[in-house]
Order: C-alpha cells, then sequence, then structure tokens
C-alpha cells in the first residue's frame, strides 16, 4: 500500500517567495490526511502537483494561525463544488472555540465538517491504521501525531506448509489469516509453523511546532519518517527556549536518539538558510532532509526499501511551477499590449 | 510621477495554480494602495518581484471571502516584523462587523488600524490625489475605487515668458505656481500668458466584483486603465446575472463607451480560458488585457505615451518563480536521499 507525504508549505510563522505556511499531507491507500492548513494551503495543494483532493481529515498541531488560517478559504472551495463526503477537523482544546470564530467566516457548508477536540492517545482508526496524538511543548495547548500501521502477517512459506503435507488450495489461506489446518492424517498444522514473523507496520511522526521533548521521541521510537520542526539553527538557541521551538541540532539529536530512519526538517524560519539548517541535524544524525515545498517522501514497506525523497523537479519537471503559472494563458497577452 | 499597477490575484473566487485569489497593487510615489486582499496575498506580493511593503492603504471592494481572507495573516505579519505606521482599511457598510469577527485571529497589533466602512464619493486624499467609492451591482454592499490625480500646471513656456520681458531667475517660479508678475515697466504678466494648459491628472479605475453598471462607467469615463471584471464569457451569461458579475463582452462594452484607453479584465473563473475573454472583450473594444498574476501596467504622464503591460516575465525573467521557489535551497538535498 502506497504512504507518501508531501510537503505542503514548510516555512515558519510567516510564508516565503519560495515556502509558504504549514502545512503536509499524507496518501495512504487512497486516504488523504492533512497535517495542519495554514493561509494559501489549498492552493498549494493545487500547486503541488497532487491537487486538490478531497481531504478526509484536517489534523491541526496547535491554534496559531499560520497553521489554520487556510482552512475558511479551502472549506468553502470544498462548498463551492458541493462536496457531500464527510470532513474530520482534529485539534487540541480550543478547537470548538476557533470554529465558532471562523463560522462567519466559513458560512454553511454542503457536508459534514466534524470537529473533534483531542487529547492525547487514539484520535482516530482507519481499518488497518491509527492516529494518535501526544501532547508536545510549544507553550500553548500542542498535539503531535502518529500514523501508526497496524503490523501485517508475515510471510507465507509455502515451502515448509508442503513439506508438512498441507494441501495446495483453501488451507494456505486458512493458515494465513491465522487459523489451524487439520490434515487427513489428523496432524495439526499451525500458522507460526508456516508464517514468518509479523512486519512491522509503518510510522510516521509529525511533531507540529515544539521544543524537543520526551513525547515526540517515545512516539518516534523506530519510526520510518519523523517530521520535526527545526524553526532555528543552534545560534539563536536562546530565541527557540523562549519561543518553544527547537533548533535543527537539538531535532538532530531527538532523531538519534529515538533511532528514525528518516528525519525531514520543517517549519523553518525565514532568519536561516535550509542548507545550515541540514547541516546542523546533520552533526546528530545523518538521515536528514529538509524538504523543499512540494517535494515528496515515499516510504515503502520495510522489506521493500528504505524511505525515498522525490524531489519536486524529478515529479513535475525543472519548470513545473512556472509551467503550471503560465498553462492556462500562452496568448493572453496578443496584440494588446497597448 | 511612477504610477504602476501590480496584479496580485486575478482568480475569481477559488485560486488555481497559476492564479490566486483577488488582490490588485497601486503603487505611486512611494505609497502603496492595495484592493483587496484574497487568502495568500502577502505571498503572492513576496512573489510578484515587489516585495511585501508595508501596505498604507487596503481597499475592500466588498466582504466575500476571497477579497478578504488574506487579511490576517498579512496584518499578523506586519506586526511579527514591528510595523509601526498605521495602515488604512476601507471598505463597505459591514466592514465594522467583520473586523470584529476577524480581531481573534489577528490579535494584538503594534501599529494603528483604522478602519472605515465608506458610501460612494471622496475615501481619502493623498496630496495631489483622491481615491472615491462609487456603488456597484453584486448584491452585497460593495463599491468600486477611482484613484483620480489632481490635475497638474500646463508646461511653462520660457520663450513666450523671456519674450513679455520677464527676467530669468525667480519670477519664472512666481508664474509657475500661478502667481502673477510686475515687470521693471510696470507691465504684469499673468500665468495664463505663459502656460500651456492644465494637464488632466491620471486616472485608474477598480469595478471589484459588478455586474455592468452607470456608476463603473461614470467613473471610468476617459481614465487610463480601467481594471473590470471579467468572471464569464458571454455563453455563461445567465450565469453572470445571476450571480451579478459580468462577462468579457459586457466589460468591452462598458469600456468602449466609458472611452477608457486600456482595460485590463481580471477575477477571470476557471471555466473559462483566459485568451477566450480577451478574444471576447476585443469584440467591443480592441485595447484589452487579461494580465497574469504579477503582470504589471505602467501609466505614464499622458503626454508621455499610452499605458503599456510590463508582463512578468519581462520584469522577472522566464523563469522568475521557479527561480524564486529554489532560491533559498540548492543545497538542502544534497547526500540525504536515503
Amino acid at each position: 500500500m502506497d504512504l507518501v507525504v508531501t510537503f505542503i508549505g514548510t516555512s515558519a510563522s510567516v510564508p516565503s517567495a519560495a515556502r509558504g505556511t504549514s502545512a503536509t499531507l499524507v496518501s495512504r491507500g487512497g486516504r488523504r490526511w492533512l497535517v495542519d492548513c495554514g493561509e494559501g494551503t489549498q492552493r498549494q495543494l493545487l500547486r503541488s502537483g497532487v491537487g486538490l483532493a478531497d481531504v478526509d481529515v484536517v489534523l491541526l498541531t496547535h491554534l496559531h494561525g499560520d497553521h489554520f488560517l487556510g482552512l475558511p478559504g479551502m472549506f468553502k472551495t470544498f462548498a463551492l463544488r458541493g462536496r457531500e463526503e464527510p470532513l474530520l477537523l482534529v485539534g487540541p482544546a480550543g478547537l470548538d472555540q476557533l470554529m465558532v470564530t471562523l463560522q462567519p467566516l466559513i458560512g454553511r457548508l454542503p457536508f459534514h465538517l466534524e470537529v473533534q477536540e483531542s487529547g492525547p492517545g487514539e484520535v482516530l482508526r482507519d481499518d488497518d491504521a491509527v492516529i494518535r496524538a501526544f501532547h508536545t511543548d510549544h507553550g500553548v495547548r500542542s498535539l503531535g501525531y502518529a500514523l501508526v500501521e497496524d503490523d501485517r502477517p508475515g510471510a507465507f512459506d509455502v515451502d515448509a506448509a508442503r513439506a508438512l503435507g498441507v494441501p495446495d488450495g483453501p488451507s494456505f489461506g486458512v493458515l494465513q489469516r491465522g487459523g489451524e489446518v487439520t490434515l487427513d492424517s489428523g496432524a495439526v498444522v499451525r500458522p507460526d509453523q508456516v508464517m514468518g514473523e509479523a512486519r512491522a507496520g509503518r510510522v510516521v511522526v509529525f511533531s507540529g511546532d515544539t521544543r524537543p521533548c520526551e513525547a515526540t521521541e517515545d512516539a518516534a521510537r523506530g519510526a520510518d519518517l519523523l517530521i520535526h520542526e527545526a524553526t532555528f539553527c543552534d545560534e539563536d538557541s536562546a530565541r527557540a527556549l523562549e519561543t518553544r521551538h527547537t533548533t535543527a541540532l537539538e531535532a538532530g539529536a531527538l532523531a538519534a536518539r529515538a533511532g528514525v530512519r528518516m528525519l525531514a526538517l520543517t517549519h523553518v524560519s525565514t532568519r536561516v538558510q535550509p542548507r545550515e539548517v541540514r547541516r546542523e541535524a546533520e552533526r546528530e544524525f545523518p538521515g536528514v532532509i529538509v524538504p523543499r515545498d512540494f517535494d515528496q517522501v515515499e516510504i515503502p514497506f520495510r522489506e521493500r526499501g528504505e524511505p525515498r525523497l522525490i524531489p519536486v523537479h524529478e515529479r513535475l519537471g525543472k519548470g513545473a511551477r512556472e509551467d503550471a503559472a503560465a498553462a492556462d494563458d500562452p496568448a493572453t497577452l496578443g496584440s494588446a499590449t497597448l
């Protein structure tokens, strides 16, 4: 099953020409979860190449404007095109009041918007995966989120089954689903005799805005991908402490302690160069990326390989964004340049 | 004195990959007026090449979300960088209530935000120019705006002054400022003897969202630039009527009746091709442009030439937007592509 993270907005607090405010999209098996929704997110989705699909769930890490000001516009656009599927909006305590504030800006929606204030613990279950929230440390009510897939059964060992005398056919399926099979001989074959070890599900963790904290580290232990904020570099560590943010060095150290497979740093201040952010984090943890807007990370099942960065130009071509901008009207200027 | 219009967001209702929601910037002699402020405007200003300067005045044409949802984020960014200069926000009746709604999203500002509900008439005077509002027809309270420069004195005819015996020096200045000069001979020279005819000031008119209406036509009579919405083409004329918008054909006809020098069509629906919008309007009026986001129109004093479209690529280079997007982090990917 596909599991792809698209970085939709990676700037801190204010946008830059290159980076929108916070938003990250997770796509998994046709489901789409958006983590945070800064101003301009609906358009960033359009520009990203993934399109403004009907997001199923929006998870807010906290209620600062650069993480939610894109909600009214996105909801209104969903309404304009007649969306009918319900949308679940999750966030920390205070979310209900925020939605009361936003209500006059949003107006009537033709779909059901379910607003769910959450504390730590399971936020939602989606067939074979859960979203869990954990408290973070940002000086306001704030949550991190972990997408945790259920473990999958181990590989079925056909040769072992045949060697035990299990006949080809329905009995294989019984064993794969965890049942026992009684052979004509009266012998019983148990699944653990023919199935490899259960395969751990994939885990993606979002820190949101926060100081480095144990809850993030616990959630991220052995995770495939940790998306952690790195608003500042070490030279601004006092400021990071004061504003309850994390430095690149601290994020790298946390990733190393948690033993994640890949660390993606986001929420990068316009005060710092992304390459400096990366270099600093690499002093603590080698597997660091600082994605640009619209870059993706593809996370295969663990037996199939490592998480892989797909830079935006690899997907959309080097001039992708420029092309998109010009695509709808190459001839509008025409002779009318008075 | 420079007078430049930059198209910041030219889409109708919802953004597209290429076009942001409504915003237009007027720059004149160091002053900056923003007409409408859709979601993402602060970032569009950064991407446009003109930068997120401290806008002096924001004029809202009406209170639909795609025209104001960029205000909270822009104001917060101004606050974050410690702006102290006051900002005047003008809009139709209902603006005060809207600002009460937006207040929790904006928070405390370190600068004075003056909110001014306006009806038709003079909205503000800025030395040698005024902004006038007029009622439009959009089914809600809506305003158009005209920037009208004062007339400038005619050219001073040095040869004529000398022929009348006026000595070179301070007397020339007296005549240029409208005063009379008494010569040593006792003869009196009046300014009308040495000054050409007064030169009409420049006029830029913004229709906002509206049906074609007389107030717009009156305001635009002989204007240098009319920026009119053209949400639909003629084939959707019933829909234009129903939603109180204008078709390209209607906008062209209005521009022809008003005798403007240039017509810029904006607020283009994603349902139509901009080139079709232009072709249709050209059936009624030849001087039509359909600007892309970040295109500019430069309006020289009338004796110096016609309004001129400056396409974005002429200012910023063909790959400007793509370059801007990549500029801050060419090396972030590095070796960390696990």
